[in-house]
């Protein structure tokens, strides 16, 4: 950790904040310059308190040096994670699919989604039955109905299915049904629901939130490892922006920055990254061609009777397009579907 | 709601569309432009399901034309909210202050400071003891043990106390000690828990999310106040820009913006909202001027010692000395402290 | 364009606007909703001023629905435009690459990386001769003498150059070497720079602003057609967000959405886009897998010593590199490099 | 300066940027740490080319430790820069309003709208002649016509006048009329410009552009300063967000942040910062209570006929209002108007 003085300050002002390195038990190195002060504190940075350093007066700002993680850093984990959930395996060479409804509407339309997503080549079936709605007069999901139709749909079609929990004390529910359990954007520092997911063995699928840093979203992914479950799966999903042109601006950047940083896989997620169906297959291409693990696709078997998000989803037909065209460029970076 | 066609829909796709709206329970209003046709949809916009309009592929876009929001909204209610809490009264010509240290620490550190607010004119007295910290190795906070002394600091000062709660499983626990329950900014579409305050009758601190949008603050709002508990109090606390001089950006704007469309109080966090004491000053004043009903000050008896948020916390003769700038101000716009 | 009255507006106020639209040139079309009224005007928008429609302060909101742009829209030109830039066209199947360095520093530098993106089959040169640089005191380019090396290398080479232009009083200057002249991201609005190189004929290269809408974009490519020049090739470059992981944010989404609203092709600049040489190469597949017609990179000869932006510049090694993976990704998506 | 180099650095990457430093004319001071090195240089920062050294691939990332401008800060010039515009002063005791309409549009419209602000207290008028519009459909000002108009109301009634310059080949023109050259958002780095105006005599009121920091609009002021102009009222009008209530987001924060680095006088713009004509007074009464040396208000004899900028403009009747609201704000913080 580095400390830059403010300009002008004293000799006693040096030696608090030295005296405050040591304190917490580390090694204070004073660079005098010609207008500021430098001090670094050699040791275990873990254990500075830096905002006690900050909050001195005479310190203008507190660089540190380490990372404020350390179970999803590639420091701690070199090679990539490789998550198993059923016979599908993610992380590795093969790009995995989920696809399905935004919400789970009824049987009838579960099953005629997920049979057609699973016909054009998807891995994984999504759907939710717990629904965070920004108004409480919307459609909320079917709960515990909707997680039944999801386990049937698995059964018909062998997909492991994803779904969205809101609160820690619908985890233990929700892991009953679901093989992968998903937090949602607005939920991405929900820390009492992150630990709970993290005391569980079954795989969770953490977006990213709205105006979220990676720092950030790794600092979540941290909350769920440092409990014990290390299968998490980072998920981009589009930041909010001033652009009017899409809902969300999908920042891709985050891809390959991801990978430099941990070794977790990183899924995107096209549909609410753009808010608009005819940009989901190009941005699609362009996820896997940055290096995303995975994908999560909204495909409706009649988007127009959607409950919601039918704007963004994509007809059965469309999907089975996509993953058609996907596969050449999966192959051109060295994947495959 | 208006709902604009795409340039050369036929005839079919506009009927598609008017249809559509009268099985919604509305009549369609067609107007044919030189390009573009525009329908109108007249009736009870909330039988409408805009979604499913915009997922029409010959939809260009949908314009609501009433609000989502109701109960939060001035049509609903045209005088102001005003909220009592002990003998403080929240939302009338009193400025309230709110006041106190970020986490609860110890009982020396909280008797301290509260002792200090409330000589220098504070209302309320805040501290965290659930605290949302970004690193799961941080401080996370004292948990039941801070609810009593924040109790034991009430019993002594007089003053009401704020406190955050951070799922719905702590309501009660926290109800049981708190006067005001806070929502933090990271909670705010966190629907299970706004579900949860609004079931129980103490009021409720809502802070806005870091990129919410005044409506999604609203909405927010709304579920609290869908679940019976009336009385809301919205506190703007920065949003996330790419601004490098100040934590966050203080979005005053959205002061006069709420009074406008809502009877509930508004409150500013300048602490949070700047990041850095030596601007809480003159943002506190500014909030004041352009008509917030209170402020939320971070005031710590030893900044340089507080376990979080030190950089941004008052010493109470910071705070002693902006309650003395602040009067003039309030007086200024027919307000008082 | 749709007005939508405030609630409660009365008869008089409803009439004062339909007069307006009447005296305007164009037909009111009066929709009475059970809590406001919409009006529609029917005729030739352009004939509107929408913000004196917006002024009337019983008017909520006006809705244009007639797009602001003509020359640039995909109505008016439903084909691709193609630019042909000496022997190379733009906006067809061929994916173009301009590369070369940041700034022209010196005929050493300039030529050896010239021969190693020629080489590696890059099809344009770039290199800054004028430079806005955010302080006085950094390095401004070599002028003249750089926009004459520039010519040079073209000759060396047989690669068209690229260089930017800064204002209206350079543009006959800049013309007189190069084959592209690049407006910059800091003068999207520049006005009266887009008004002068409307006038000459040659390929304009338009970078998208640090915070532009995707409208605001083709409204700049819009002067520059309005004085005559067609040849706009429009650049995204990265928008400012809060992320910290990237020095900008490339925003792809605008992409897709850009090919849906205008004929004119659209390159990517991941080097800007990203700042982080490692970003570089996952970012450009990623721009060529969602339908970018070119890429802009920068490539210098000895990153170390540059005299701007080395820390996102690819060695000629690592160019030769991207080059060879982009290949399969233009391939995968029916171009070619 | 302070590089820190990534973890694994070798001995030789070390001694690379030890030797880098060195020949900048620096002296390297090495920390080992646990983890990572850091290296601080000592002497004289404006000797070292930061972007070299973050180039070097081994480096991970280099922290200024000097403030990149010189003739805007505080260090340079410790008191506050007062500057006389005619018998008005700014930057002093007394906050300046500059009051107008957003376009010149005709003589009576000028005169009509300048007795008003006169009367009701302004000190300067302000009014565009050469305007920047976002479509070369919309008017574009009257041009030297206009300016006629200006030295005319100044005439007329004793108020120096702003106006807009937006290139380099104006600046004559306009400064053989204007009291004050503003500098449009969108011009902010328009370097040339900057330059331009740095060579006249006359006060420049920079506009902070859509997406600048603070550095970079105070090294846009150093620009200026440099050529010899230290004559720059600094304005704040407004960033781009993503918040829908108003058309930016007014970014008061800057007002005490600028204060604290600078000496130059700042400005807010609210009617620009809003958008919206109801949100003026308020946010005009925050800016006065944070500190802001003065105001610009668009006020127009009849916003419904403005050319542009009706929905934020002021009746004369409320800017009337708002002068006198303001008063005892300006007051309470020791300002008068």
């Amino acid at each position: 950790m580095v400390v830059i003085m403010k300009a002008k300050s004293s000799e006693e002002d040096i030696e608090h904040v030295a005296e405050k390195i040591r304190k917490m038990g580390l090694k204070p190195h004073i660079s005098r310059g010609i207008e500021r002060t430098v001090i670094g504190a050699i040791g275990d940075e873990s254990l500075l308190n830096i905002e006690q350093l900050e909050a001195i007066r005479a310190v203008d700002k507190v660089i540190p040096v380490m990372k404020p993680y350390k179970l999803v850093s590639r420091e701690f984990r070199p090679e990539n994670t490789i998550i198993q959930i059923g016979n599908v395996s993610v992380g590795g060479d093969k790009v995995a699919v989920i696809a399905g409804p935004c919400s789970v509407e009824s049987r009838e339309q579960l099953m005629a989604t997920a049979r057609e997503v699973k016909k054009a080549g998807a891995t994984l079936l999504r759907g939710g039955a717990f629904k965070p709605r920004t108004s409480p007069y919307s459609f909320q999901g079917l709960g515990e109905e909707g997680l039944k139709l999801l386990a049937e749909a698995r059964d018909a079609t062998g997909l492991p299915i994803v779904t969205e929990v809101m609160e820690p004390g619908q985890v233990a529910l929700v892991a009953r049904y679901a093989d992968v359990l998903q937090i949602g954007a607005r939920n991405m520092q929900n820390y009492p629901l992150l630990k709970a997911v993290g005391k569980i063995h079954k795989p969770v699928l953490l977006k990213r939130g709205l105006s979220a840093t990676l720092q950030e979203l790794l600092m979540s992914a941290e909350y769920i490892m440092s409990e014990g479950n290390h299968h998490v799966i980072l998920c981009e999903r589009g930041i909010r922006t001033f652009c009017e042109f899409s809902r969300n601006t999908l920042d891709l950047n985050i891809v390959p920055a991801a990978k430099k940083e941990t070794h977790l896989p990183i899924f995107c997620d096209p549909s609410h990254g753009t808010g608009k169906y005819d940009l989901v297959c190009p941005m699609a291409k362009a996820a896997v061609a940055c290096g995303a693990d995975g994908l999560i696709i909204e495909v409706h078997n009649n988007p127009e009777e959607a409950s919601s998000d039918g704007d963004q989803s994509l007809t059965p037909k469309n999907f089975a397009k996509l993953m058609h065209d996907l596969e050449p460029v999966a192959k051109a970076v060295g994947r495959r579907l």
